[in-house]
């Protein structure tokens, strides 16, 4: 059976000792996140994520969504019943403003129980991670009316939301997308159009469902210039707050997925519905961003997530599984062979992944945190600072953190063997969960290309000039700590080769843009790896400064550090091939014919 | 729709301009295996694929296979007809001894036909490839009887064959399985117990299953040294040939499996059955790597296979999908977006597929070839250094190929963005059927492993020296053809670190041998890196010399030049990468305890 324990034991060294948030209690929001109050929450969250929602997980793969002939769509059992403890628990509105019905804490705290809700059960997590996204946007873009009609109710979970982005005929390029919406004389619209891929577009868990719907207003400009964002009720909304008509929008069928199968993903027909515009005219783009970058976070958290459970389960089949002795010689006598986690092979495995999500971890965190100052900050710098290095780590979380999480997902299947590709013991389900991440919100060669194309040169390359300085000033005030040597050396080593790499782009792919193109994967990856690089080099400071203090958890601060060298002997150095990659150009990419390949 | 067309042309090339097939026209069998003659085998194969064998792939994995109550198993609809005529056409036979009802013609053929017919049907390729591994198995160490019994219906097909290796608590270390053989005054055996993952294990294409079975006699010793191994057929036969009383086996239960759902995969039942031992008692572990190594190569023409099939899918989508704009101007400005197979980073992901496949096509074949005349040479040096070399470059090439065969997949399921997440176009397919190969028949650490304990050593490292040599001289005689500097020089480069790499082993791991296993898996990978290249320089050559004699067909080799150039640039560079990890040893994976994981 698999198993899951949320790791808060990781995530509050992250958060006390890592990130120090306690520093922070001059923000709005983080006066109430003291140690001992984080500590709760986390402790509520890993109950919830263990024991709610983690059991449903491989039923719910089994069982999946069902469209009934009437439009209605079944969840998976239990699903319902769960997600009503996960409201009542005020877990969809820990972040959100109090005016709004939240709890105006932290978003990093937020990122830190996403985690464990994703590892629990990622199709399920998925319903009110939607929800979120469309908080974000109608708290940005909405109206005073639209926030007062519809933002309390979703913040409390009894409404949910939905992304209705794309169509048949496009998804990264939306402004191909047909879906119309004709101006009626009372301020409202008819939508009319089909969706595709729309998580979480039906069910029956909540009274209402709100569809953030990408349109076109009819005589609006072609291509992205004239796309809107609308509110389109499942229900529609009275004045007085009360449910009322249910609006023309209905699922057409459920998608055949390879995997999130207890998440209802669902073909959304508008027809003639009636939406409300949020934001201006022909600007649903911009107001569509914020939630995008909401979910793009969300979704490198998942992968993150998945990479967790996974590695946990094969850890303790590692631990478990006797097959062969160990070359060394033999280690359980008293058994028939030696558990297989004495083979170098099969740690190797499991440390590849246990070094990159204990990374990746402080990475989401210190992203959230980033988020939180540029969101909670009075000092305008600090502010911007922030929000530039967020906008700079968007794509390459989202990217980075989902192509391991899958990577890892399925290098924990194979520490199972044969027992791995059989669906009983859930590894093939977090490889096919996993999958996804990949692809949605912005595919994951789009995430590079955004970091390449968009956020490397913002303002004169001001957040990557910070990034590499926050990374830089680290390695140097560090440089004479012996007992960091073997972190700061060679995150120096992986910085450079960003540089390097970063120069390389801006002295050849000016001229030649498909330079940037042909190494956008590479560069979003050795960015990455630089990250996680500094990620272990400020988790070894912390653990070096517990040791010093003559903790009496010596043991934990140890095997952070040998985990930790484990990333810098054998992960970081793939920052020089990603480099060399890069400087190879296009030449040979661009140079075949379509009809040759 | 998913498309396949078999790549008829690229084998032709690999065999006839690369390998020069017609050179080993004094080798039993390849006297008959003219150009000619090649070319209507291929074809006739490619036809087979195409049109049969690919249009139930996608349906027999949506509709799996069922066990039914009495124990039988119902494969996917049109399974069997497809099977019956890939009998009739004799390619079950095709390498076999003519003695034995074969073809006899070269088993570099039977591996050009066999990538075919798994791109366009794993699973039901399957069930006439676990028979090619018994008949191998009962050829080397069946007696005549045996032999005369069994091997003409399995040539012709009629009766199919598997292989009963796993049990519930044993897969890779065989010496703790439990099945035991009971002997019998008529020189039979009695067979008990169950063993798992039997792929092709009951069904009812054939008129008799022959499998062969690893068990214990009676009183044997423990481990290793007591198995052995027996003929368990589905129906006894009798001296006639006629078939008699069904035996004592049974599907228990068919595997809910990640992929491969068209191959009856099941859990059997042994129960007092009546088995025949093959070769010795007590050395049936001698016996069963005959005929697993063969499922090896087997096996890795799968990963192969699938990375070819879900290449031709996504090169197909990228030119017909249209998405966004090129980044130097637009390409095609009669059409909303262009397709997108202008993006560099889309040309990128189809290019590593490419430039692998092609050069792991040439990798399997040059292997077969080995392979051939390892068994068929009169010279005996010759025979000796094939030999060597095939059982070096067995777990080579299983783990490479399908660790990248899987990797290929789920890259070509990312051109497909969302639509390779859903079943219909099939991408999900390849990536689920694809994980498998880097499991069965060996799991790819323990293919490393293989490969470092113990073919690298075997005989003072004589094989390893051959291929040095082989890459070596190749180098050296063309250092001159500045036509072919590009391929020659970074293959040097690559050489150099596997022979740095394979020196660094010599030196730590003898008295440290937790160094070797530590970089089994990047040794693996580094010499498939390095073969590969060798491959493509190979290949090169021939491309160039054609280019020489003014060829009619120019863009094909200039395309071949382009696509081995990207691999030399790109994807051969890993080495370093590889070669780093390995000097990097084992002490940072060694150091944690087992319950720190």
């Amino acid at each position: 059976m698999p198993v899951y324990k949320a790791p808060v034991k990781d995530t509050l060294f992250i958060l006390n000792d890592v990130l120090g948030l306690d520093r922070y209690n001059n923000l709005p929001g983080f006066e109430d996140a003291t140690p001992d109050m984080i500590e709760a929450i986390v402790g509520e969250a890993a109950r919830l994520a263990e024991e709610v929602l983690f059991p449903l997980n491989l039923s719910g793969d089994q069982e999946g969504c069902t469209r009934n002939d009437d439009a209605t769509v079944t969840v998976p059992k239990g699903f319902k019943q769960a997600y009503d403890q996960y409201c009542q628990g005020g877990w969809t509105g820990l972040a959100i403003p109090a005016e709004f019905g939240g709890q105006g804490l932290p978003y990093v705290l937020h990122t830190a129980v996403g985690e464990y809700m994703s590892s629990a059960n990622m199709a399920l997590t998925m319903y009110p991670g939607l929800t979120q996204g469309a908080i974000a946007a109608i708290l940005v873009h909405g109206t005073d009316a639209q926030k007062a009609t519809y933002l309390p109710n979703m913040v409390e979970g009894r409404w949910s939301g939905t992304m209705n982005l794309t169509e048949p005929h496009c998804g990264t390029d939306l402004g191909l997308l047909r879906t119309k919406a004709a101006p009626q004389a009372d301020g409202s619209y008819r939508i009319s159009g089909q969706k595709i891929f729309i998580s979480a577009g039906e069910h029956g868990m909540t009274d209402n469902i709100i569809h953030l719907v990408l349109a076109r207003i009819e005589g609006a400009p072609e291509g992205t210039k004239g796309i809107s964002l609308f509110i389109v009720p499942k229900f529609l909304v009275g004045e007085d707050g009360a449910l009322g008509a249910r609006n023309a929008v209905t699922c057409g069928a459920i998608e055949h997925k390879m995997g999130i199968h207890g998440n209802s993903t669902c073909v959304m027909n508008y027809d003639e519905a009636t939406g409300y515009r949020i934001g201006a005219e022909n600007k649903g783009l911009s107001a569509m961003f914020v939630m995008m970058n909401e979910a793009r976070l969300g979704v490198g958290l998942q992968g993150l997530s998945i990479g967790e459970v996974a590695y946990q389960n094969a850890a303790s089949y590692a631990r478990d599984r006797i097959q062969g002795r160990s070359l060394s010689g033999v280690k359980a006598p008293e058994k028939k062979a030696d558990p297989i986690i004495v083979h170098p092979d099969i740690r190797r495995a499991l440390l590849t992944i246990k070094s990159f999500t204990e990374a990746g971890r402080a990475f989401t965190l210190w992203t959230a945190l980033k988020s939180d100052i540029a969101h909670r900050s009075g000092d305008a710098t600090e502010k911007q600072t922030a929000d530039d290095v967020l906008g700079l780590m968007t794509p390459i979380l989202k990217g980075v953190l989902t192509d391991k999480g899958f990577d890892h997902a399925v290098m924990a299947q194979q520490v199972f063997g044969g027992h791995g590709y059989i669906e009983e013991h859930g590894m093939s389900q977090y490889v096919r969960d996993a999958r996804i991440a990949m692809i949605y919100e912005g595919a994951n060669g789009i995430q590079a290309l955004d970091l390449v194309g968009r956020k490397l040169g913002l303002n004169g390359g001001r957040a990557v000039m910070a990034v590499f300085k926050e990374i830089g000033d680290f390695c140097e005030e560090n440089r004479a700590d012996e007992t960091l040597v073997s972190f700061t050396k060679p995150l120096k080593k992986g910085l450079n080769d960003l540089q390097a790499a970063t120069m390389w782009f801006m002295q050849n792919a000016m001229a030649k843009p498909d330079n940037a193109g042909a190494g956008s994967t590479d560069y979003m990856h050795l960015f990455g790896l630089v990250v996680l690089g500094y990620m272990w080099a400020k988790m070894a400071k912390a653990a070096n400064e517990s040791l010093a203090s003559g903790t009496s958890d010596a043991d934990y601060y140890n095997n952070k550090l040998i985990t930790g060298r484990f990333y810098m002997d054998k992960i970081l150095p793939e920052t020089a091939l990603r480099k060399t990659r890069i400087e190879a150009g296009s030449d040979s990419l661009m140079a075949m014919a379509a009809e040759a390949f």
